[in-house]
């Protein structure tokens, strides 16, 4: 038996979801092409075609919309805990938790793909009322009237979103919202094939995500930018990191070879957004990064990738930088009840092996006489 | 890239905790034979072996017993949560979120191994504490006299447990403690390799046991003792559901191809816990079933695992069929921690791939012409 650690060339499933092109830097959702999606479509499409496999027509994507507005509630119990739980808690702690209680107060039967919309819309709920809470703020109630990436930022804020906010957030979480196969999403997977249910599943995808090397990257690269302070330090910075054997945060991937398309996307937003927030600065930092970055690293097949503007981009929007990798669950939530769906249409439980190492047959000896 | 659905001949690290022989039907933990760790060792010393890789002395026992002893408190906020929560709740679904919740409020830095021990040692209080607010009795406090198993079984049914109950209990929770790579040591492994907490990757792991692919054959072994009511019964009711094309529960195990020897060894316990708890049929009727099948089964390499005594086991114990899997993840949370560190020492993130079956490049179609 072959030693497969990492997984890294072991196919776990088929899909018809997303499909990455790491050498051309192409990514599809259900055959489309990403930068289509993101020009043309909002969040709340692209979610339908994720779940369903195909884009909705006018009545299809209303009737989600108003699903979505009919689940933007949490339980007074929910509500209650996110008022009393400490303020200094990790939100993916805190994210973790209150979906687990969801799962646990969900009694209602229901179809899979309900309860996956149920859960992507409660999500930013969670989210904006712990906030909002430990920072002394009111909870500010979901506004009927708005998307789903619109009422996300108003509960947040506490303010309608402008055009190029409201516009941003589509966009950014769109290309969250599904990567293939990854650490979280395999999370979930391994969750489903035993057969338990929707919530535990992502609860074990949010549990994946919390970890440094899947979802704090982000915050990372914003760090770093911030760190470098202006655009003149750049240069030195780069060339002492690099000198210094570390990494530029935000480079890198395991299956781009060259531009991430996300990155290029969202580079874009991140321009307006920081004009419109005044946060032109931090923008020309990281697009001096980027520039000098993929001079230097570019022929070794390293580029940024969607972290690289990601951190800017919710830090503009107004999420605190310990809540990015929850505004990633949020979005990715889509992509993890996607796949567990598709892979329950053909379900086998996932059991790797493991190689024994050790010794065989050691000699029993009484508590006494051991050392 | 080839497609390994479900990993079976897939080994994802190495190990030096437990080797499975299963065609001549061998279990080792730390290369010790499982018959000699259940004759001579108690939960302790076992779940010793499996953190540090030997087998403890006097002091080494004592120190483990006193932090066992140290950690047995849940914070009043857990414990309220405990009295509040719906009676009718998944008692899965309460130590996921408990456990969640605990992981959110440790905030003492330390060794993962004080914190597995630490979790280790709260999960029984959780399960205890639940079970008995939800019958309406009052919560039992831990008491410092006894061990970890004793200490448990105390909590839950409000009384010290004989002698014969207490090994029972002790020789059934060593049998859970590990075996090897399964779906929810799996899920730890996938959570833990993103650098996620380890409370977070035991979140994962319980929320794998959950599914009844996993966690719950036990229940359903038991369950099947019940139906068939009496001894006489067995033969009918075998023939039936083999005639029928349905499994017997208990029967079967993808790795032994012989009989389980965790089986045989509860077997024992079986007999003798079902004579003192007056449950004598009960066991009449899964040995004569036990009997049969293997006459039937055998000769395809189809006997009992552990499950099959397992049910019966914890029921005679006092544990509510329902609560059978919160037992199991209490012992399992050694096996799931251990592996946890023993990965994180050459730590490799898990991420798999797909292999996409669908469209690329679909044409991109405006709301107003979409079908």
């Amino acid at each position: 038996m072959e030693l497969k650690k990492g997984l890294e060339d072991v196919a776990i499933k088929e899909t018809e979801i997303t499909y990455i092109d790491g050498q051309l830097g192409r990514l599809y959702y259900r055959g489309y092409p990403i930068y289509d999606l993101t020009e043309f479509s909002t969040f709340d499409e692209v979610a339908y075609l994720i779940w369903f496999g195909k884009l909705p027509n006018r009545k299809e994507l209303q009737d989600l919309k108003e699903k979505f507005v009919e689940e933007r509630k949490i339980s007074d119990s929910i509500t209650d805990y996110l008022r009393k739980v400490r303020k200094d808690a990790n939100p993916m702690d805190v994210l973790r938790t209150a979906v687990s209680q969801i799962g646990l107060e969900d009694t209602r039967p229901g179809d899979i793909r309900e309860k996956a919309i149920s859960l992507a819309s409660k999500i930013p709920i969670i989210i904006s009322y712990f906030s909002r809470l430990r920072d002394g703020k009111d909870i500010v109630e979901p506004d009927p009237s708005l998307s789903h990436v619109e009422n996300f930022l108003y509960m947040l804020n506490g303010n309608k979103p402008s055009q190029v906010e409201s516009r941003t957030m589509d966009v950014t979480m769109i290309l969250h919202i599904d990567h293939e196969m990854n650490a979280s999403t395999f999370a979930c997977l391994v969750v489903a094939s035993t057969l338990s249910d929707l919530y535990s599943s992502v609860v074990a995808g949010i549990s994946a995500l919390k970890g440094p090397l899947h979802g704090g990257a982000n915050a990372e690269a914003l760090k770093q930018f911030m760190e470098i302070g202006s655009k003149e330090n750049v240069t030195d910075y780069i060339m002492k990191r690099l000198e210094n054997g570390q990494r530029i945060m935000g480079f890198g991937h395991r299956i781009y070879k060259t531009y991430d398309p996300r990155a290029r996307i969202l580079k874009d937003y991140a321009k307006k957004i920081t004009e419109e927030r005044g946060n032109k600065e931090l923008f020309a930092i990281a697009e001096k990064v980027d520039e000098i970055g993929c001079k230097i690293l570019g022929k070794k097949g390293i580029y940024p990738n969607v972290d690289f503007y990601a951190g800017i981009v919710l830090y503009s929007l107004g999420f605190n930088p310990d809540l990015f990798p929850t505004v990633f669950a949020s979005s990715r939530v889509v992509g993890w009840t996607a796949h567990v769906m598709e892979y329950l249409k053909d379900n086998k439980l996932i059991r790797p092996k493991a190689i024994y190492r050790g010794e065989i047959g050691r000699k029993y000896i009484d508590l006494d006489s051991r050392e």
